[in-house]
């Protein structure tokens, strides 16, 4: 039988806390589970730091992964077969980007990303069309095959309802992370009624709509994801953390800059500081690699790097005061001098970190970020922008609310066994 | 104000997805947290093997410590204050053992301690009593607070009240791990009324004890414990890891004796492979650090350990079938055979692995496993032992239930590049 | 199209708390909801008078019957189609059996069938074949349908397959009751794994069969099972205010033998009291009728039926003490004789009450309760019978529970404004 | 001992499936609880009509006063405590104020209020001030504090902190009947934090007030009111049956009115009819009561009275389209003629029904409706009003939505039997 037809003679099922069970048939599914780049995702949490705020978030981008296959497995199995606008040719296409989606993202990418200039994305695409085992498999597809999946992930591919399923406001890819994210930390955020959005929603050309009926699931949604974004995504604890994590990362590159010489080599750093990262080198990186290098560092020389892994591994991270830097400019240089004349490094001891959220936004054209609006399909087969209908989604589209906060060691600058005037002088401002 | 009563200005809390909050008033206990001997545990996962068949199960021992400390701290705050039979000066030190009790688990301890010939209970011992930021937290309450945390849960203190609020055949740890466990792998068993157990729970001199109300409460503790134990802690795909890691181990070992030279130097298992390993040592270890060698030593020139790297690293597991090693021992010895002809040695890849469970007993003197009874407190304030009262309890009490399987790896056996003839015989035999 | 055959436009659902929601797609199924004797359901609650004991359990027999339909609709939709021993031809019936099995409960169904020798199931038979709404649904389908559905209930229909969907040891009927009642009463006994159990299903052409590989889902279910039995429903508040509602039903009864004139008449008991009542007059009977009556009769003058409508309304019920009936039989003598002098009816205030439960059962030809048992699918295609392969269903199958009280008003026996020696001797013998 | 000292010999408790349980120490609660007026809130359901949209949705007010009750215990017992502004002298009073603020209520309230001009709080006062058993009970705490229960729950006690437990924007009223009436519905909406808010919450001489770090705690909250009340509350069919049950109310008003001599007499009505309701012929109203009679005129001459009554208790209702009474008053009108040409009387069969619900608001003095608003207790001790840190509530702040639909007996107008041709007309007004 035709490989991309091929079914498994048993279905396979993977329990799951949130979707219950995860189940598989297509064999090309399962075999991209079982490929090494797919399994690396076990090793990579899906939250980064949040699980030094919130101790159950030790969840893996694995986890999550199987989770989107599973809501666009039933989307495409249960929701759109025999509806106008769907082509079922499309659904093994839909599956292996649901499944992939994330597949290069590396440990803490955010912060790697940052530092080494690496672009998770542009992993993704390496993994789906380079020389691995799932390009291996998803080739046995069809020649084009492993090109179409990672357009679709691209955002490239033509037939944008696909897209959609995986990559717009409302997309299998947030619903499933919204809901794991509440479910591993336990918040009591992140809850909607995914089996009604199931229910309304309904395949058009250019991307999934939902009934007009489903309105309210769509609200609660946009709620649950905001409240998610602020009360876990941007905890202040996962900020000061990553933070942290990030000046490790920029003290390593800068030490390796000035040809310091490590007592334990970061054989698997090179390439990074060196910003020649293969993807051969980049498959190899992982969660416990580099917890792996943090602990040993702990041991180094070098103050900074010692002091930040020390932090890191051991959980003594850097408090934080609110922080207005259109209005406060001045403090902030003058906190950077007082840190310098106290002898803390102020560009790794004293750091401004924003987050900013756009909770829905319509379609802006020409603005930076172009989003897809969500629609509804009134019952005369219009479609209408959802915050023309809902009062709520009005009221909170395309505000940008954003925050920013200063982190620091409250511990150096409480610590007056030196420099005590200067400190205080330090706490008076950070009013600690 | 004396340490051991100081309480934080403002209580602390943990988001926990079992119990929701985590509550921290004593200041002592929110010390022993910050302590980087706890923070490891954070390292550590709750469930070792299990996540390769739960892909939930990524949850760590961090976690399990804190939500037994929470049991702990409800009984001994809520249920057990003015009751008869309590000392509420035991309070602080149940609530330390409660964090405290798993302080010694390394990495994946069921393999390391096998292998290495370790203890994890000697070293939660060490950590209490020996040079740590525990022991520093613990010997500010009082000089010989320490020793007492450390009888507790080596179970030779005085008050065994105080040891069966943690070491019973009902107690803190297995309320905790039993629901935890269920929460995070998602599986619909380990679900039990442990608000009532908490409300029948009463203090005797001896041990706690329940109210006859609350018999079947107990009952059905009793059950999920049972279900627990051979759908999740006993499942064969987990063994199966299981079996593979404990033979890289092995490997190792045996690789090192023979003056092997390894590509990558394994600078921690040293005083491992010598049997001299020291808390210091010990305490370097997690399971990031472990997870790194096995990703290293996929690249060593050893076939056998590279190839058991590999299936670990990869989640390529043996296979496994039924096997009854008193009626099967002739097939066993015939198999071993065939699998050297075909080259595959058999010390390593043809292992039994037995898993066994009593899920109660009442007392049995002189038994092997003397195991305290669980008691019902009768109206008229008579114990009695559960078995004697509850029908189904005694249905299963003292039967012990055994399952012996055989793992092999069935992606070289039915590689018929090699040996087919020998190896079809193999297959015969174990009918695949 | 044809009437079986026809689907409405558009699925309709309902939301429901246990299966989030039930689907029709069935015109057929949707007709019968809307029928009057369907709705009558919505009158009659689905645990009696629990709802004394448990206040969250007022959910009627309406909400059950859809339940018990949804759990076979997805039996016969989405796990039957396609395997070898499922017949098609039999969904709808399936269904309809399914929704109606419970068509002929009226009105706390068991003291009315005690006192007045009814039987639900004959009215079930008597509203499916009768000059109902339902019949002219079901004879829309063919002119046999009525008969073939109310066979299915009856258990003689000739296809046992059907039939064990919903009258088996483990059938849909059970599998939401049980979820359904715990979940209204928030007991947190009656909850397994109906997914698993589910995909374990397998038609049999005798019955529904598990595959082995479910087994221990099938054991949470029977303990579940034996749970709910004791903790919900033999609850001895349930079965005290049960006592009291048949003791009304008897008074009522014997006052119409004796003529007596009732201040409000019992217009809709008259065919009751004469044991000939008719489909008609049974189905004007519903809780809120009975209720209706209670609260009059509290302005009886018969002290008896005054006195005990007074305290089912109002919730003033007897209390209790374990009694063997074997054992203490001269106790009961006793209390008769005491009762009787001091003024208070034994008949109506002194009761046995006897509640008695088997878990399961494997086959006993010959035995007056012949139990089909429950099979497990083997992996060679063999059936064993669940004991044999369950240690825990083992042990308790085929034991029989049975537990008597002794119920009577507690107030009267304190109350010391007459007779207090012959009461202080009651009191002495019921040890309150 | 002082009786409103006086605590059980055991506590006891209610399962709940909200709360887990119920907790009862207090005699003077256990008392209250035990009184037929309090009973009597078995027999009155919580929704009203809701049950014939959310099958589940058949809780009674009992089991939401339990849950009040439940939730102030845990405020005045374990939050306030020790907190300056709070006054423990005030606890018992809360609790009591917290049991019985929905004790006024009858059978379909809002219905029988609308028709008969009553007014359920008028009654809560009479009940708890006039001779009954509740009154006997708080009667025994002080000779006064059946009069200061009564003015908490009329919103004229003079300390307002404890007035803001049971009624204001946010109070235990709505937190309990949200979450209960999530839960029996079945619905996804409903759930907030419940424990955090809780935990957040402080005493303030005026008000309950919350800490800032619990802001998205109460925006949770107020967007699950939202959804609570466009979801469920103002559900259109629950509408539909309202507005049957409000025209049955009329009708049989009317009907007496007009000297109609009844078949089954209306006892319990005439002094309804007649305006003239004392409080012991209302405490003998609930739902079965109520029931009986729209059984009864199932069979009466006049056919409005018989087919209003028929429709409700056998669940068919009328459609509904969307209206807009400014600008489609004519078409009204319109519709008013061909209805009354139809034959069909459109005082009875055409209604408009209309919703409307203000999220939140701050405090507008002078305004119809005044309502004291939510505040935030920041970290310098200051208070801000909600609306002012919060984007999202500022954004529905004051912000009022109102529906209107119109009700209509779509069979009847449908039937072509009699006046087609103007019945083809209302429906191509109405677009049916």
């Amino acid at each position: 039988m035709e490989y991309s037809k091929s079914k498994l003679s048993e279905e396979k099922v993977f329990k799951d806390p949130v979707h219950r069970y995860v189940h598989v048939r297509d064999r090309v599914i399962w075999d991209l589970i079982g490929t090494k780049e797919f399994q690396r995702l076990r090793r990579i949490r899906q939250l980064g730091t949040s699980f030094l705020t919130f101790h159950g978030a030790e969840h893996s981008r694995f986890n999550h992964s199987l989770g989107v296959y599973e809501i666009v497995r039933r989307i495409v199995d249960d929701v759109f077969p025999g509806r106008p606008g769907w082509d079922k040719e499309e659904r093994l296409l839909s599956l292996c980007a649901a499944l992939l989606h994330d597949l290069g993202h590396g440990p803490f990418s955010h912060s790697f990303e940052k530092v080494f200039h690496l672009d998770h994305e542009n992993f993704t695409r390496e993994i789906i069309l380079g020389d691995t085992e799932v390009h291996a498999v998803l080739a046995r597809v069809s020649a084009d095959f492993p090109k179409k999946v990672s357009e679709v992930i691209a955002k490239t591919y033509d037939n944008t309802l696909v897209i959609s399923l995986i990559s717009s406001q409302i997309d299998a890819d947030r619903m499933d992370y919204l809901q794991r994210d509440a479910y591993f930390t336990g918040v009591s955020y992140g809850h909607f009624d995914m089996e009604r959005l199931l229910r309304v929603m309904r395949p058009r050309e250019e991307q999934v709509v939902f009934k007009y009926s489903g309105m309210h699931a769509v609200e609660d949604y946009i709620m649950s994801r905001y409240q998610m974004y602020w009360q876990v995504y941007f905890h202040p604890v996962t900020r000061s953390a990553e933070v942290i994590l990030t000046k490790i990362l920029h003290r390593a590159k800068e030490l390796h800059r000035n040809h310091y010489s490590f007592k334990h080599e970061p054989l698997h750093f090179y390439s990074l500081f060196q910003d020649q990262v293969t993807l051969e080198d980049y498959l190899k990186l992982d969660e416990a690699i580099i917890l792996y290098y943090f602990q040993m560092w702990q041991e180094e020389e070098d103050a900074i790097l010692k002091d930040l892994c020390h932090r890191f591994v051991n959980r003594h991270l850097f408090k934080y005061v609110e922080f207005d830097p259109a209005k406060e400019y001045r403090k902030h240089s003058e906190l950077e001098k007082l840190f310098k004349e106290a002898g803390i490094d102020p560009d790794y001891y004293l750091v401004v970190d924003s987050s900013s959220d756009l909770p829905y936004d319509f379609y802006r054209p020409g603005e930076e970020e172009e989003r897809l609006p969500i629609y509804l399909l009134m019952k005369n087969d219009e479609l209408r922008e959802l915050s023309r209908e809902s009062d709520i989604v009005d009221a909170i589209s395309g505000k940008r609310r954003t925050d920013h906060k200063l982190y620091f060691p409250a511990d150096f600058i409480q610590d007056d066994s030196s420099e005590p005037a200067i400190k205080r002088q330090i706490r008076r401002i950070l009013e600690i």
